[in-house]
Parts: C-alpha cells; structure tokens; sequence
C-alpha cells in the first residue's frame, strides 16, 4: 500500500483536525481492531495536545477503546470516500470480516502497537485520560495525544498542502447520510505567516 | 444589513456544524457582549442537540459565559474572514470598542436576548450545561442547543447548499496563524438520501 509516514511534531498536532474533518477511529485489545468514522472530533489543547471523540454506546470500537484504554484517529482523504461511509455504516457485531469488506489494511507506527488506517492522511495516537462521568453521560472521550504522523504529500513542515496535493488528498467533511463536502480552497487572513494560536485565543 | 434568517428544526440542527467549520462564539451579560472565534467547537448529541466549545480561561467571552449560563455558536462565512479573524486576535480587554473595531453588529432572534452576528450563515442559540469539573481542566463547554436558525441562501430543508450558492458563503476552516480552508466540492457516498444518522453511529 502506497502509504508515507512522516513524524509531526506534537505543538503542531492540533491543526491535523484543526480544519474540523470527518475522522476514522481506531482501536484494538485482545488481538481485535476496529475502525469507526466520527464527525464529531475535536481539538482540545495544544500542549500536551489532547482531543475529544464522540463513540456511541452501541459501537465497538468504544469497547476497545475502554478495554485498552488507547485509539487513533486519522484523517481520510477524498479516495478513501467510500472506506469512510462503510466503516461507519456497518458494525463488526453484523460482519466479523467488517475490515477486510470495508478495504480497510491496518499499520504499526512508531514501534506501537496502535492499529493505523493505511492511506490516510494523518493521525494521532492517543491515551484515553478517563472521564467516566463524561464516557457514560455524554459519551465524550477524551484522549492525550502521544504521537503524531502525517503523509508529507499533504501535510508537511507544519501545514496542510491541500492546493499542491490532487484533488484525491482533500479531507472529508461529513454533513449526513453519506453526504459530504471536501476541503476547499485557502483563504489568508494575512495575519503573522505561523503564528501558532488559532482564533480562539484572546477575545 | 443583509442577514435573512430562518428557522432550523433541532433534529437537524447538528448538521450546521457536522462540517467542522470555525465558529464565533457570542454572549453577553449585565449589559456587555462579546464574540470570539473557536475552532474548537463540535456537535456532542442529537436529541435534545448539544455542542461542545473549548473557551480559554483568558477571554472575556468564557466569563460572559459563566456569568449568563447562555452562549450562542455561530457559522461565519468567506464574506467573514477578516471580521472572524479579527474578533479571535483582539481582546475586549485591550479595546472597549472591540466589536465595532471588528466590523460585528448584533441581533436578536425568536424573541430571545441572545446575542447573534449579523451576516452568518447559521446560529444555533445554546443554554449552558454546567459541567464545573470539564471547565476548570480542560476549558471544555457543553451547551443544550435550545433554537437553530440558519440564511436559507445557503442552508434550507435542512442541507446545506454551498454549491449553489456563491463562493462568499462557503464556510471557514482554521488551520493555524489565520490561515483557512473553504469548504469546497460536494462528494456523495451515495448512500441513502436523508439517513439522519452520521458515519459514526454503527461500526
């Protein structure tokens, strides 16, 4: 599989999601992995950089995740459209050869053990920190993100190279039921070339 | 000024940030208001809708928030960029006039006292969940959407319609430093045409 791994460093991890893509989480314990689709992942600190992930209680995947106490999340490209709905419309509890129908292929990075998505983009490697009152309420789990990885085609020297890269390199950004838009054009708001708070800083 | 305004219902009301584009997060208090941007905003739950928003513990806007248990998130577009900017990178702390200094001009909406910007493409007016312990360590917010109201040029019957309407309106998405991505081309997975479901709700 034509996949390439760089190291991100982890200041600049946050703006692998920071663009609000449709994510893959991954996760494995026992000797079984799983891979989700999530819209609803987050940024939620810089250093350590930590992220939220929504998983339903009916998913999985969220089983790994609390048995192993780790996940992934990656970010898909345009290619990978089609991955990316499967994985999030068909559960492993209704096809235990899920992955392998979904055309999914699994990689170790870094010396983990940590399942990555072949051909994504990017992703991040997480700890879970454990909230259960928001695992249970709200099903929001939080992870610390250990490390970071980016396909230099698309992401390189800090910065997302969407207008470089083929159209087939946009992130997914999922609305519903299967529709989704890809990343689009850049805009400058000609502030300081790599200022590295993103908007929501003062105010 | 130009803002048309219709409602959204809230079963679909998470759809106007499904995409992941940076938001301007509004509130006021004892007479005061205040907008900021937030990149770091995410749908958490569909019925009754909730989001999440990450509001550093320097801005004025997080104790407009604390103060008035309400704050409002909404979707600024292309047309928005410098004022989106603009409002993230200054401090009502530093510049009293802020909001005029930013170009912002506010409404109400459904008979309610809330804050909203003029221009956006879409608001969703939120009722605060006091969550003590998420917003002390993690700066985490969640909010109730309580109404939903959208500019039916570009969202109506609950979808967005980026693609007919013009480039002005696309969404932002923040990377780093002032640098965004529009949302760009729509890609169908053709899956079914109204699934109310996202990709992360079997799997």
């Amino acid at each position: 599989m034509d996949t390439h791994i760089a190291p991100v460093e982890l200041a600049k991890a946050y703006r692998l999601i920071n663009h609000g893509p449709t994510v893959l989480v991954s996760a494995s314990h026992d000797g079984v992995a799983n891979v989700m689709a999530a819209a609803w992942a987050c940024a939620l600190d810089f250093a350590p950089p930590k992220v939220t992930v929504v998983l339903d209680k009916s998913t999985r995947t969220r089983a790994l995740v609390e048995a192993s106490g780790r996940f992934v999340l990656q970010v898909p490209t345009a290619r990978q459209l089609r991955l990316t709905q499967a994985v999030g419309n068909t559960s492993m509890a209704d096809d235990a050869d899920k992955l392998r129908n979904c055309g999914v292929t699994l990689f170790q990075a870094g010396g983990g053990a940590d399942p990555l998505v072949e051909g994504c983009a990017a992703w991040l490697v997480c700890r879970l920190v454990s909230e259960p009152h928001n695992q249970q309420a709200y099903d929001l789990f939080i992870g610390e993100v250990e490390s970071a990885w980016a396909d230099p085609r698309v992401f390189a020297n800090g910065h997302w190279r969407f207008e470089e890269a083929g159209p087939e390199w946009r992130s997914l950004h999922h609305v519903a039921g299967g529709h989704y838009y890809a990343i689009g054009a850049p805009l400058s708001a000609h502030a300081e070339e790599d200022a590295t708070s993103p908007p929501s800083s003062p105010a």
